[in-house]
């Protein structure tokens, strides 16, 4: 009998993540979903992950809280004003003030640190370096250099058997690619939640680099955004 | 006016800990001490985090709860057994039963994050590699491979002007050298906590392998431990 391999994969509830849970699912992973209640202001997010991961049919979702409020710093987690309405061009440029300091690094250590338990050797993280180009910790430099530091990190490094990867199938695709994608995988983005500053009802506010970003993706596709739908008929 | 420069400190409460903690401090460092509540049995250390970031006037101490047992894994977290009475050969082969899977990544993270908020470049951790050679993330190639990632991970690894350090000053000393460095720079060892398995008033079991190299390093300087002394008094 052999093992079905298991994988821990980051879930935000956003788009990205949901279409990475589903491409480790492709590919024949058992899965394993981490989330984090790390005191970002849009908590809708966690809801969407726990509908992702049960419609995914994971084996274990565990959401981890973790403070990083307690640091300040980011928009997502402090009382800075989320930008709205900017252009691409405005996007493609500098750090975004919704960057959160070092989030990827320890939302991967966390993650590590399940796998080692869980005997897995593979993390799926949905980062994308071509629309999110502003955050240092979406560049494929850094995930190499994460991959390379990890593996060195666990037991097993120790021992010398060590194949751990990171995988980020996204990382090179625009956002329409990643809806295409997704889309035929059957991922249902009508429960998925991007927005930075959604409404407590979790309606998306249309207007924050994530939901710009989201829209344009599939409009590239000519295809409506089920979300937005859910919410017009609501 | 010069600014001091800012140094994020991982303190556990345990001897090593306070030592580098003091190394920082004479070092020039504002010192902004991190601990973390994850789950483990001997929760007993916080209090001595708390003591020994008050005695080395630290200009902010921050605990984050993160609850590693979510993951399983660990004698310092779990109902295993702590090993007890082995002697320095056994110590020194494989990697013990107390190790938590990726908990120096996962702190170390957390220290980025903070660090990155602060405007830190330094980072201190009292790792050491001789005592503790059977955990992987005590090693030096580990600790390099880190410090390379998480040049990558923050704002100013885009920017092009990151210089993070990871300073592990105790990597290549012996448990003696660390005592005798850290009673030159007047720590109080009586405050500090290092049993893997106290009891519920904080006194060392006097058996477990942290117990037992603690015990030999005071032995190699002919100097007795203040914090034997303070419980053979109360």
């Amino acid at each position: 009998m052999t093992h079905q391999r298991r994988a821990v994969v980051l879930l935000s509830g956003g788009l990205d993540s949901a279409t990475t849970l589903a491409i480790a699912k492709a590919e024949g992973y058992e899965l394993y979903a981490l989330s984090f209640r790390y005191g970002q202001r849009h908590a809708i997010e966690l809801a969407a992950a726990q509908v992702v991961a049960a419609q995914l049919a994971v084996e274990q979702h565990v959401i981890v809280d973790i403070n990083l409020a307690q640091f300040g710093g980011s928009a997502l987690t402090d009382d800075i004003e989320v930008p709205k309405g900017r252009t691409s061009d405005a996007m493609g440029h500098g750090i975004p003030v919704t960057y959160v300091p070092a989030r990827n690094t320890v939302f991967l250590s966390l993650a590590l640190a399940w796998a080692e338990t869980l005997g897995a050797e593979d993390i799926f993280i949905g980062v994308n370096a071509l629309d999110y180009s502003g955050y240092p910790d979406c560049r494929p430099a850094f995930i190499e250099a994460y991959e390379r530091m990890a593996r060195l990190a666990t037991r097993a490094g120790v021992e010398g058997t060590q194949t751990l990867r990171i995988h980020t199938p996204l990382i090179q695709m625009t956002k329409s690619q990643i809806i295409a994608t997704g889309l035929a995988l059957g991922v249902n983005y009508a429960t998925t939640s991007s927005c930075y500053d959604p409404s407590p009802g979790g309606a998306p506010c249309g207007a924050c680099d994530s939901c710009l970003l989201r829209a344009k993706g599939f409009a590239e596709l000519h295809a409506s955004d089920p979300l937005i739908e859910r919410f017009r008929a609501a």
